[in-house]
């Protein structure tokens, strides 16, 4: 029982009932929202409540009604790390008082009995402000009251705006209502919602072929890299490699002595995950790659992937971190009837899970001691959620700025929770939404709540373990056409390279999503200046990208109407920014179309015309009206992304005109 | 940090996040669902854990995979009142290993290193079950690694389900996982959804014009309301009635001393809440009139009115309960600038506020002592929500078959949660969805979640406050298309009689919803004998709605398809029992139109015949596929209400065919 009479409900952001954070980024505004409402007709009042989690005051901003019972304030993310907000709320029996008493006024009612009620309220809220304030607050109260005044003018006193304000300031706190417990915000750095990666293999970066590439060789790739507009450089792991069991090409069992193996086998008698490939180099040279990146303003990710091969030094260390199986051996990976002889999963659930849980988290703390800061997590589906939840947290709270990729290829709620529990973006399921109505479908759902408050999709037309059908069967123009989705759709986007660039499409079999003579397996060699590279077409995605704060985020992402199902229209709006992309997702014909455009959404209106610039060709269209003609050959780039300019200089732009 | 792996997830039913139970009635399965999922390849198990408020004890039941990590549980609710539930869930290693067996078996490879780790599961689950029951385990582990049998026959041993059932009964404790706190469903009796009211002033049942009608007049017309297949008898206040500032015919300020004033003017010399109004009869005939009814299969519910005449008994022995003014005076009820000079609202906020909720909770229990067990509770809203969680809590808790009409014509979030915090059933904004697409759009809300799981919508077409413009302008069709409507769409309806049945369709004024010679202020005398009444068509919904198990609920309501804006289609299934309404909303014209059914809905397929047996005319259709024609003259009764059956006798049903 409570003499509260306010009831607050409906709170966002709210993932999973707060058990989680919603997602934010340092600078952006956080908009909060609750329904707030009371019996009878009285009026209520909210204020937004946030703090940052170092702090201990909590910061009150008033919320503002927006209809139906539903009332809106906002706070800046000023600082990384996590906020935390509530809604506090009353009754406000001075605003009801005056709402009625102008009401009356209106209606030509005796108001006396009236403002003699407005000056014992004003009087009760005297008692809660500071001195200053109590005396213009009784000020008003004898004034209201005042039979020498008129009383139109005593009324129009009622009405001050400055005076319900300081009331308002100080509601009477047995009528004040807290929603328990606080919400959370997570913030991170601009790049966790905005990053276009490269990801290549180390091994393969040496100028001759045949040459086992080296970090030094990679460091001389990076004008490369950065000369497509990428900000973040992916290395596989980086770690000396297990002998026993080794896979050859095209994992292939029983390898050669020359074979390098699997990176991803990580572990031998030259050190585990805290050790660099003594063929790649030495830390050092490791350090020494991250300050040249950072000064082409590529950050270096590394690939943390939680497995050993036999020959790693923990499997001798710590034999109780692993699995026996009755025959003493230790239980390799497997997922039957597959088996993985050469991996050795960590035992999450053995004894000494603490110590394996501490182990593993110091592998992380060890590489952001060499300057790393953001992690690409291999198979985080395959370890517990508990785990994620902690060691990111851990991570997170001594270097909020840390980001770490999820490679979560798993089933969709999997996915999702390990969004929720700390990884700041996510593999996902876009490789294989090629078709107008599953990209529409997706990418709507990702973009919707519950889905956007949490979950960052990282958009990736191939990796290293995915090539998909469409693009072996594609040619250049299912590239083009996926690079620009990529690049487009998704404010976080990749590619494995120089792979991609160069249109590689040879599977290994039929049927197969491998890579015919896959890196992960040997040493490439690559022609990187080959004139059919896509490496200018990239360039030119990214300085787009970066030029667009449209593209700089997902949260205003609109599908439009289009009368072709290989023609797909979206458009994504920042401000005065507006990018309309159109894209044919036919790899094979050219197709044309009436798109019909939300021009609400893209803040034009049907009698005004405007200009759409094709950032990739130059071209320029004069529009107007929601009715346009496009038509896209895959022959050429098929694809047009659009910037709408609402201006148009027109004959009514000239002095002389009129 | 946990060793359980297992994670649970989006628990249904589930009402803002627990704050609030689920509804249900006594006799139904209670569906859980939840994603249960772990990282990995591992098995999951869960359980649905429940008990009745008043048991200690959990009750377990298995759950079973539904797909996309989604699984599924179920409990009867036997009793009335609160039953708790919750999932349970853990990584379930023995069940993975049987699935890896198999496959591996498959597969033609060497299982006999998974033998023995599939007898070392079974030994460990051995501690931890009765001592019968570990006898098995153990028998069964020895089997599987005894090298005397056939490799075969101890691989056919592993997937014995019973071994398996008795090992899922006790998993390992620390893998179990258990979600907290438990969710709550309320159930209610089967009137809870299933009612069918008829509302009368009994100031009216007198059998000459000009007299005041009296308990006894109302038990002579019992009968007449039991005819028409009503099962609650709703009466307004039946207490004393102010004379202070009462209200004369039509609602005049200034009565004359015969008028008999507002029945929600409540209390005079002659008492409050707890009194008979004199010229109605004593408490005594009030329990004849309930025995009476109940005899005929009718409940009565009383309206709870919480508010004051000026000469309320409380007002001179509780004045700290009435806000006064500053000039000493009792704050009557406004909502400026109306004034409501006859009515005096309790002060919910004020010291002795505990003091007046308890006094108002005696009320209910007074009448519950006299017999009553439905309350209609008056404009509900305008009154603390606190108070009402409060007050249903305590009187359920006592009384868990009582229910609670609320008359919360207010804001959509305000009705809301009024049904949230207890109210069993809700007026609601039926009376003003008139056309198809406000009644689909309207609807579909109601019987989808969240809204589904905790309010009960009854629908009025009328009451004595409400005489829409749709009832004003439409003629006798319009009555009969909206009482079709009320006792077909939904479980619960009602009508305020015999101004319904009677087709009373005379305003007050231009404008206004008021009922011309309102009986609110004055004694009306009705012809209930009138040859155009519509009781005999109320009669039969009422028989229809008694004999179709499909009407008893509004969970399957799906609305069908059909070329014409004036006509909707819409069915309810419930087993074998299909019921399908299609109703032509247009009062002024014939309309016709081809409806295209959802076969699969209805239970029924493309290629059978059917039989469509409309249950007011009596017509027979013989119907195949989905498309139908329909064509409904307003002139007539402007709807069907067919019973669907699926097996149509053919001349394939005879011995001799074939």
């Amino acid at each position: 029982m409570t003499k509260a009479r306010v009831v607050i409900e409906g709170l966002s952001p709210q993932v999973d009932c707060g058990r989680f954070p919603a997602r934010r980024i340092v600078g952006d505004v956080v908009v909060v929202e609750a329904d707030v409402f009371t019996d009878g007709h009285d009026s209520v009042a909210a204020s937004v409540l946030y703090r940052h989690e170092s702090e201990t005051q909590w910061h009150q901003m008033p919320m503002s009604f927006l209809g139906n019972d539903r009332w809106q304030g906002s706070f800046n993310a000023l600082k990384l790390g996590r906020y935390l907000f509530t809604v506090e709320a009353w009754v406000d029996h001075l605003e009801s008082w005056r709402r009625g008493l102008a009401k009356k006024v209106e209606a030509g009612q005796d108001v006396e009995i009236d403002l003699k009620q407005g000056a014992a309220l004003a009087l009760a809220h005297a008692g809660r402000v500071a001195a200053a304030d109590a005396d213009r607050l009784r000020e008003w109260a004898s004034a209201l009251t005042d039979p020498v005044r008129e009383r139109e003018q005593r009324a129009l006193l009622a009405q001050s705006e400055a005076l319900h304000g300081l009331a308002r300031r100080s509601p009477d706190p047995v009528l004040v209502r807290r929603h328990e417990p606080p919400l959370a915000i997570e913030v991170e750095r601009e790049r966790a919602r905005f990053s276009s990666w490269y990801e290549m293999f180390p091994r393969s970066a040496a100028p001759h072929a045949g040459e086992h590439g080296t970090l030094a060789d990679v460091e001389a790739l990076l004008p490369y890299v950065a000369s497509m507009g990428f900000d973040v450089l992916y290395l596989p792991p980086i770690h000396p490699i297990g002998e026993t069991e080794r896979k050859g090409p095209n994992n292939r069992v029983g390898a050669s002595p020359e074979d390098p193996g699997s990176p991803w086998a990580i572990g031998s008698r030259e050190g585990g995950h805290k050790a660099v490939h003594p063929r790649l180099g030495t830390l050092e040279d490791f350090r020494r790659l991250l300050a040249s990146a950072g000064a082409l303003g590529l950050e270096v990710a590394l690939d943390i992937a939680f497995q050993c091969a036999p020959d790693h030094p923990y499997v001798r260390e710590h034999p109780q971190w692993f699995l026996k199986r009755p025959d003493g051996s230790v239980q390799y990976a497997e997922n039957p009837p597959k088996k993985y002889q050469d991996i050795y999963p960590f035992w999450f659930e053995c004894e000494d899970w603490q110590g394996l849980w501490a182990e593993l988290k110091s592998v992380f703390e060890f590489w952001i001691a060499q300057g790393v800061r953001i992690f690409r997590v291999d198979n985080p589906h395959t370890k517990p959620f508990a785990f994620w939840e902690w060691v990111i947290g851990e991570i997170r709270r001594a270097h909020p700025e840390v980001i770490f990729l999820a490679e979560a290829f798993t089933r969709p709620k999997v996915m999702y929770r390990l969004a929720k529990l700390g990884f700041t973006q996510s593999y996902n399921y876009f490789p294989w939404r090629n078709s107008k109505r599953e990209i529409i479908e997706y990418f709507t759902e990702l973009t919707s709540r519950p889905v956007c408050e949490f979950f960052r999709p990282s958009l990736w037309p191939n990796t290293p373990d995915i090539l998909t059908e469409y693009l072996q069967f594609g040619g250049r123009p299912a590239f083009v056409t996926r690079l620009v989705l990529a690049a487009t759709l998704g404010a976080s986007f990749g590619i494995y390279g120089p792979a991609f660039e160069l249109a590689e499409c040879r599977a290994r079999e039929s049927g197969s999503e491998e890579y015919l003579d896959s890196e992960k397996y040997q040493l490439r060699s690559w022609n990187r200046d080959d004139p059919a590279s896509l490496r200018d077409l990239i360039a030119r995605l990214n300085r787009v990208r970066r030029e667009s704060p449209a593209l700089r985020g997902d949260a205003s992402l609109k599908f439009h109407s289009i009368d072709n199902e290989a023609l797909l229209a979206y458009s994504k709006v920042s401000g005065d920014d507006s990018i309309l992309v159109i894209v044919n997702v036919d790899p094979h014909h050219a197709q044309t179309g009436w798109v019909h455009l939300d021009l609400a959404a893209l803040g034009l209106t049907e009698d005004a015309p405007y200009q759409a610039d094709d950032l990739l060709s130059g071209a320029r269209f004069l529009w107007r009206g929601a009715r346009n003609y496009v038509a896209l050959d895959p022959a050429g780039t098929a694809a047009h992304v659009f910037r709408i300019r609402r201006r148009v200089r027109t004959e009514r732009d000239f002095d002389y005109f009129m």
